[in-house]
């Protein structure tokens, strides 16, 4: 673990991280010691800080810590924090606050084969997302939402999110996608949710090969009716689902048409 | 500063406090080394705790370190952070968790007389509160919403929030009341906001007091049109409103009967 570009695995108390969650954080993946995608979660995280005010750490200190880091655990899934810094008591952020920046590293999760080809069981959560456009599409430290739905989906592969309004949001670590008459659809992230770069991904490939894409509101009955449902997030790449309460699916081939393109790009 | 009875000023970057502000706090006053009110602080900690599914630190254990810390610091701001403990990756929370508590010191802020005496001038966030009915009241670790709000607000006394539908729901550090005909209002906090122990114990002496008491959804207008309005946290105690946008308030009568009250009843 870095903090701050030096070993250790503490942070102060008076840390706004901790106070108030006041930071953002990225979960990213190295296989054969590469980095995956470095440059899409920085710019990702360049982002989410700025929709913060929070001063992001510079991309070339980054990447050299990065680069330390990939060749010591070549194939491990890294968690890099930014949060604001330390703070006196009070939430108003103080404008010469300097940011502290966490790397951590956790050994590849071990996730059955199965997920990827034959597809994972969703289930809807009965917690709702909350609408807050201000921090919609930022992953950002405030996950309480996040702890509460994934309490309640311990036991299958992904919980499902709706917002207030019933409305389909994502997975609880996921972003999902419909595939209907060959379109892609995805839901809008503008009252809630977080948008993956996983995500980003999968829409930059569609649009390369033509796909027609939709980001837009998805009810409830959509995803029953969807000719295929896919999940994305940066550690586990794309799941079909398989199972969603009393619907089943068991043609993928848009969600492998889908993979090869990302597989394809992560190579090219 | 203590972690988990122990003087130190670090937790590990791996609680769930940083990674998911999964936890909750509390700020209290200690005044000639009493802390004040901490029954009700004990008892509003241990409400939040269950409703997030913390185990709460023993009240007898916390009581010991609280009196040390007051003898060591008989005027003071204490704050109490209980986190879910550390964690492995993953939003999903581990039952045998052991709780993290942390106790900070700092100094009494020095806020102007006038504010106790002459009001405060009030204005109002842009920032909306979204609504999370699961974690309305409770005093977590998620405050990113109060800290864009206290962004907003830095050069007055206090801001003022609405939730989405425009409903008055708190100032940004405090909670809010209305003085109609002699009767006293107070947002309902049932989808968001914060119901902190000074708002309980102005209900509780306007009880006993005789005075009726309506906890319900507040229009914007109504605040305009109040006889008097009032704010109240545990550190400052109870501001009366002066000025908010074009209206002026000048006549603070009820509020100070209720500071008498609430007074009388700290040392009764």
């Amino acid at each position: 673990m870095l903090i701050n570009g030096e070993p250790g695995n503490t942070i102060s108390i008076r840390d706004r991280g901790l106070l108030y969650g006041d930071g953002v954080f990225r979960t990213l993946l190295v296989s054969n010691g590469q980095p995956q995608h470095w440059p899409l979660h920085y710019q990702k995280l360049k982002h989410d800080c700025e929709a913060l005010g929070i001063a992001c750490p510079d991309f070339d200190g980054l990447v050299a810590e990065l680069s330390g880091l990939s060749d010591a655990h070549p194939d491990a899934v890294l968690k890099l924090i930014v949060t604001r810094g330390l703070s006196a008591r009070g939430y108003a952020p103080v404008p010469q606050a300097m940011p502290t920046h966490i790397w951590d590293v956790a050994p590849l999760p071990e996730y059955p084969e199965s997920y990827a080809l034959q597809g994972v069981t969703l289930r809807l959560c009965e917690l709702r997302l909350g609408h807050q456009p201000r921090l919609a599409g930022i992953k950002h430290l405030n996950r309480l939402e996040s702890v509460l739905a994934a309490a309640e989906c311990a036991d299958v592969a992904e919980g499902l999110l709706l917002d207030s309004d019933g409305h389909v949001i994502e997975g609880v670590r996921s972003n999902v996608f419909l595939i209907f008459n060959g379109h892609l659809i995805t839901p809008d992230l503008s009252r809630c949710g977080v948008a993956g770069v996983q995500r980003d991904r999968v829409m930059v490939c569609a649009r390369q090969q033509g796909m027609r894409i939709e980001v837009r509101d998805v009810e409830l009955n959509e995803l029953f009716a969807a000719d295929e449902v896919f999940l994305t997030n940066s550690v586990f790449g794309l799941w079909p689902v398989s199972h969603f309460g009393q619907r089943r699916w068991t043609d993928f081939s848009h969600a492998q048409k889908i993979r090869a393109w990302l597989e394809r790009s992560d190579h090219g």
